[in-house]
């Protein structure tokens, strides 16, 4: 297939920004600084890649005024050089399209409703009063339970499953392997067995969500499960029952969210990170990679609590002082007093 | 679609409890203290919560026997209001019901042996010599492998696989996107390649088991994975091969257990946490979120291995001390070893 | 089904090693020294399970020369008994055929090319452009993209997903749940919402790459997310956009990788471990369980950074410390301080 080709001063007019050199370079792609070639543009958000820069084959590039001067390569001055990439990157690269309709082979309950416009793909199946907004893609083998709610111009990649009565918005991607409203894990243990808590809460995506592949987000107990619109989450994650994730928070992959932990807007999580249950996450909080939430954060800020990797030999002796901790600081108080006791005397 | 409702007197004739207040009280769904509405009974497991109760607008209120003055509204006093709570809220919501049958677009092979009162939906397929037992509920896009023996009442969600040979117990609960019985990691090096060891046992999971979404749990290498009666796994779970959990353990979310590893009954496992390969871990010990097991637990009792959080910056200047540990305490002891030189001098 | 049967000679004339007492034994399956009856084969790898040895009920051994005398029974003295185990039980326990064809019920592209000797099973979709090499096995409910390239005798088990455009090399494992090529964690802040950035690199997966159960593998943003030949991936590992994994690097379960990270040849990667992004690991470098890789390591070896587990009272104590290292760095420096004073005066 042949791609459209841009001129710099065709894509200013749409995007912003000042060209510097040659406006009339043709460009079709995006790319990195490193693998770029002709008729690729290229992005510097960062000084530190200045180096990349210079060696960099690309036909133009975009960068910020302080880097302007940086290069002699065609180039678009932007205020922001990496949200210009998305949105040039999204505009060159749209999302597939597919065609409206219903494969044959899927397995639709007759009470479901699915705009004219939306595409169900192969090997799906939809619930008695489902409903499918205009525009939305549910690829092959998804499975879409019963009374579920799924927004316009949404896209479910292949094989996500949403159990019944969960609710998904609009403009949101589920990718594949995706688990939407699965129980929540409730159990009371009543003479030496557990008896299960039947989890008759839904699960609410907001618009705008994305969810990475094989994330899980459990139904809530009672209450709903919320994930707020345009919150992003990776792949991996695990979301459990009625927990709240507020706004355009970003979390990472492989990070575990208890029980009804409340996650405030705006806030990123790092990968791997743990997030105990019934807790309280501010606004504008950062969850470094690794770090375990043990209880709630009231203020914005950034938060860690992991332990610096050593090479294994200075990390087995330095570890083995952990469980001296505690007594390494009774003697150092106990020392504190006797070099008092001394300086007395000898005073 | 209606509810149906229960006095106050036919649920405390039914699961038990007295009742305080007007027993008249009429009751169709069980809600949080906070959610609660008109006709709905909320629960308070926990003195710490009366706070929410005094605001309930609930119908009526499951409590203990200490909590039982802490409101005035209509009440059963029970001894363990969560275990009541579980019990209720599993009669109010009973599972839905699946009709017996074979979906047409299923595939069965000719040797497997399905119980006329199971139900096997779209796009689900049954491998030679599998067999599935009375009741049992295998929901849409599932792959039951050949040889595979799946007990009575076991409701299989949607988008389960399990591998060949594997037997899943009776009343078991799979959530979608689980795999049993997929290879363990069984490779060995040989002149600068990994050479693949065939997984040959089987993965075998017990009654009453319940296990969460996306979990996987792999076969044995040679002998078996086994899970046994009445373990509850959350979601997201890896279980390697020839690990074997005990009856009534339960595991929270992201923990993952390495090969071989023994794990105890009753015994609660916190998210995120890891077990190690080949090591015992004794019945009734709790691991806390998080934390790292690198050795066998012998006795009962909680387990924790994790690096409090704190404000990045603290955390920074606290942590660049973990590698002076070893040399702080010889500094400790030389310091207290001077002490004494100096005491006895000066006496 | 009746299995074959080797006598230890044959066994020593196809796969080398000595036989040590009677070479007429007959084998017919492998097991372990714990499990193994009449008719099965053991092995010991490592001099710590002798005492297994003594009560083992196999009929034959195979073992190092060092262990050669800790046994009577019929044995194979091996260079490396590990590796000799590993292909004689491939050997025994080849991996099951499949038929040529493809099933009436999958959904194949018109330009789709499919090897006429490979498999495809029920349910499997394959896109437009798509190719799958010769002897290749698709098993059931898979989702093959467009355009995905698939090599020879690759086998992917049920509900494998593979984005457009990916490659997928010869000789490859994929387990159930695996994606392949999902979009990474690509996004750009602006005004307050975040910008999906398209994820047009491929996801590239070398020859004889074993992947395990619900394991996902990104796709790059801009350029190729990448896993070299020989490499072994467990369970439940996230691999973010634009990674690349060396040759033969084997990944125990639960590994994060972050974008951009670039890990050797012939590394070892613990379970559960992190790795943040854009840094590199060196090759032969092995990362401890649980550890979090949170800058470059340019020399092999082995790097840990935990928490030793404890019980909880214990841990509660010296973790509390942990907030006052910083402290008890200085206090220290002002006692050294102090008693170089007092030492001064004592002269």
């Amino acid at each position: 297939m042949t791609r459209p080709t841009y001129r710099l001063a065709d894509i200013a007019a749409r995007f912003g920004g000042s060209v510097m050199g040659d406006a009339e370079t043709k460009i079709t792609q995006i790319a990195t600084l490193d693998t770029a070639r002709a008729g690729e543009i290229a992005f510097l958000a960062n000084a530190k890649y200045r180096k990349q820069l210079e060696r960099s084959q690309a036909s133009a590039v975009i960068l910020s005024a302080a880097d302007a001067d940086a290069t002699t390569l065609p180039r678009i001055v932007a205020a922001n050089p990496y949200s210009y990439f998305a949105k040039l990157s999204a505009f060159l690269n749209p999302l597939q399209g597919y065609a409206a309709g219903v494969h044959p082979t899927a397995v639709i309950a007759q009470s479901a409703r699915i705009a004219p416009d939306a595409h169900i793909a192969a090997f799906v199946t939809v619930g008695e009063g489902a409903t499918i907004g205009a525009g939305s893609v549910v690829m092959a083998g998804c499975i879409i339970g019963e009374g579920v709610e799924i927004g316009a111009n949404t896209r479910l990649y292949p094989r996500v499953v949403v159990y019944q009565n969960c609710v998904i918005g609009s403009h949101v991607i589920l990718h594949s392997g995706v688990v939407i409203g699965s129980d929540g894990f409730g159990i009371a243990m009543e003479e030496g067995r557990w008896l299960k808590i039947p989890q008759i809460g839904r699960a609410v995506i907001g618009d705008h969500v994305e969810i990475g592949a094989n994330t899980t987000v459990d139904r809530g107990a009672l209450a709903d499960t919320v994930i707020e619109e345009g919150a992003k989450l990776d792949n991996q994650i695990q979301v459990a029952h009625n927990v709240r994730i507020g706004a355009h928070t970003a979390i990472a992959g492989c990070v575990g969210i208890a029980g009804s932990a409340n996650i405030g807007r705006y806030c990123r999580i790092g990968g791997g990170a743990i997030i105990l249950g019934h807790l309280q996450v501010a606004d504008q909080v950062e969850v470094s990679s690794g770090t375990i939430i043990t209880k709630s954060i009231r203020e914005k800020g950034t938060y860690t609590g992991t332990f610096p990797f050593d090479d294994n030999h200075a990390w087995r002796k330095n570890a083995a002082q952990l469980r001296h901790l505690d007594d390494m600081s009774d003697r150092i108080k106990r020392l504190e007093q006797e070099i008092e006791t001394l300086k007395e005397k000898s005073q």
